[in-house]
């Protein structure tokens, strides 16, 4: 009789997200009365750019016409964005990458989850601690991982960097070597960034040893000191050790609309000179069938002059929720970091509480919905995150009802 | 250091539809002047029905204003959507499924390529011969095909069922117990159907031997004759035993929109009793972001009155293509089958040439596109298929030139 593939079963709990919409769910149910102000899950809440509106119904006219009709998309994504992409966020930028090395996908999170697929089951990886859960998530689904321990919330197989208030929030190089190493910067959850000669002294270590940075740069758009790289191909050597995963869900407010892509250099082969490269490809033409058209020239339009001044505007009106968190906090007497190249705020909870018991507090004393951040993974724990996207009232809103907590 | 997953390596040359697509394109380039006819590639050329787009402009709309701007969907699909599908396509023929049973995706090819991840990579799986080359490949990925034997060209755990003349074109029950049986009805490629009786069969004895069936229902709209089931779960003790995924590319044009489902009940559990619904739910949540509201509320306007009655036209439409076809060819003395319930005609090779053979004949001398009958299994050696989704302009045009080969 056939069986289930046994490694779901090591998942502890269910995915945070969702055990936060449960928990909220939950209290609403309860008191019906009350206002909630939603600050955990990192979801926009400001309308599309007009030029993106403008471009989709465009698309959606082509789609009602048998001349201008699309039928299946170019596995790959449509060259017209494949090329605006490798234009503005790399060869503009002095990267060296080609449109035929960009990858359009239905978002990062899935680029996330099965970029593992393309490696060795005996692949080792390496992931910061606080992560978004989803990298190590794929890699338990996976069997990669190894075994859970209950006591130490972590897995036997994955090596963790923690990044703590005493390194800065800066992983240090494991201390046994992994074949694959997820960095995200601007970072999530902890809105940590990295400098330029930080990210080369990466990229120069898994040179050295052989291994692949998987490099998430989903909040790259918020960004606002000129020493941070937006792209890891902006240190040399990347091209032989880096895979980059984008997304538009955050600098153009996608994550209702799905759109992201992944950067796979020809340059990057296994031990045996395997190039990844074709293997992506595969698996993109093999389970994947292509990101909708209108959804395509929704992403062409970020990238279009109005776009790219609408959005400008976008992340400006985000990036200022942060400082209004940031400041507000900090003033309360709250020790909070993040925030400044990046949408989210991390800080400590007050009076040594755990995270959860702080998300509780939060939810129940002043209902305000954030993130623990022992959610994402066991060094988060007495931490707390927020995110920046909500609207501007709200933010003021629960930036003075916290203030009430201290 | 890092190695790649060795299986990608097992997979025989490339993507079927890649492969076609290279030759033509390299005819094309040699001869600008011919005009080519494709109907090869199962892709439709009708532009979207009315309802369908003036949905989606709203939808656009929706997202250009604060007040109803959509982020985040439901991991699962939205609740209009599962609620229309569990109402028209099941409950409606008196089939058992509930809205919370339905997954909502971006394509039956990312499901009937992911599910497989859910189960046990001891799983031993059945497939026809021919077959969709997805379900077979997705397996050698995951490491559960084997070894592939360059002259059988099969893989060495693989239990093929062949589809040939000889059983009409359906499959016996193996000889050895699978743990996993992808059936394909209407069937792509061969155009065959199956009747209730018989799949009544194949529902007893996958719950007599412990198994469970993919049951791949894409073209189900192109069902004509009364005793043909449109879902597995018309068949009783289906909840036990059997998966179905389903596409809106056919009965809908949605191939360059993105929108299928799974439906998983909640009954089917494995030989410890873990329920699959629990474990596609948590791949959903962890590895998908749901597809794109704008997409989810074209694929509601399927299903309102308009929508409705614009679809059976385009499905009509395609289907009087496809009995051009059958024949058109068949008065010509070609050996076909199929066309009758499905979108699909399977035609014998003339004068023994194999099937790459005849595609090479059939683009150089007419300029038409079909798909070489090996490229879906050794059994398949021999056959052709040919697609309606082409314009009846080019249809017709296409047959005319056949018929100068015989």
């Amino acid at each position: 009789m056939f069986k289930v593939n046994e490694n779901y079963l090591k998942l502890p709990g269910s995915y945070l997200f969702s055990t936060i919409g449960k928990k909220v769910a939950a209290y609403t149910a309860a008191h019906p009365e009350k206002e909630i102000i939603r600050l955990g899950i990192g979801d926009v809440t400001q309308p599309l750019a007009p030029a993106i509106i403008e471009a989709m119904h465009k698309a959606v006219d082509e789609m009602a016409c048998k001349e201008t009709f699309k039928g299946y998309a170019p596995d790959l994504g449509y060259e017209f964005l494949r090329s605006a992409i490798a234009k503005n966020d790399y060869q503009d930028r002095g990267c060296d990458i080609a449109a035929d090395e960009i990858f359009v996908s239905d978002g990062a999170k899935c680029d996330c989850s099965n970029i593992q697929e393309i490696f060795s089951a005996d692949c080792r990886i390496a992931v910061c601690d606080p992560v978004y859960p989803v990298y190590v998530d794929s890699n338990v689904m996976a069997g990669r991982a190894g075994e859970y321990n209950t006591v130490t919330e972590m897995f036997s197989n994955v090596i963790y960097m923690p990044c703590t208030e005493g390194n800065n929030f800066s992983p240090e190089f494991p201390k046994e070597n992994p074949d694959l190493i997820y960095l995200c910067y601007p970072n999530n959850p902890t809105g940590a960034t990295i400098t330029k000669d930080e990210l080369q002294g990466w990229v120069d270590y898994a040179n050295k040893i052989g291994a692949v940075i998987l490099y998430d740069a989903a909040y790259e758009a918020y960004i606002s000191e000129a020493d941070v790289p937006h792209s890891i191909y902006e240190c040399e050597g990347a091209r032989t050790c880096a895979i980059e995963m984008r997304s538009f869900s955050k600098n153009a407010g996608f994550t209702g609309v799905r759109l992201g892509f992944t950067v796979v250099p020809k340059e990057l082969k296994d031990a045996d000179g395997v190039a990844l490269h074709g293997l992506w490809a595969r698996r993109h033409g093999t389970k994947y069938n292509g990101a909708p058209y209108i959804i395509q020239k929704a992403g062409e339009a970020v990238y279009s002059e109005a776009g790219k001044a609408q959005l400008k505007e976008q992340v400006a009106y985000y990036m200022n929720n942060a400082k209004v968190i940031y400041d507000g906090l900090k003033e309360a007497g709250f020790s909070v970091s993040g925030g400044v190249n990046a949408p989210y705020i991390w800080l400590k909870t007050p009076g040594n509480m755990t995270s959860w018991e702080f998300f509780d507090h939060l939810l129940e004393d002043v209902n305000v919905v954030g993130t623990p951040g022992s959610g994402f993974g066991p060094s988060g724990e007495g931490y707390f995150r927020l995110t920046a996207f909500g609207t501007y009232e709200n933010t003021v809103k629960a930036v003075e009802r916290m203030k009430t907590l201290l």
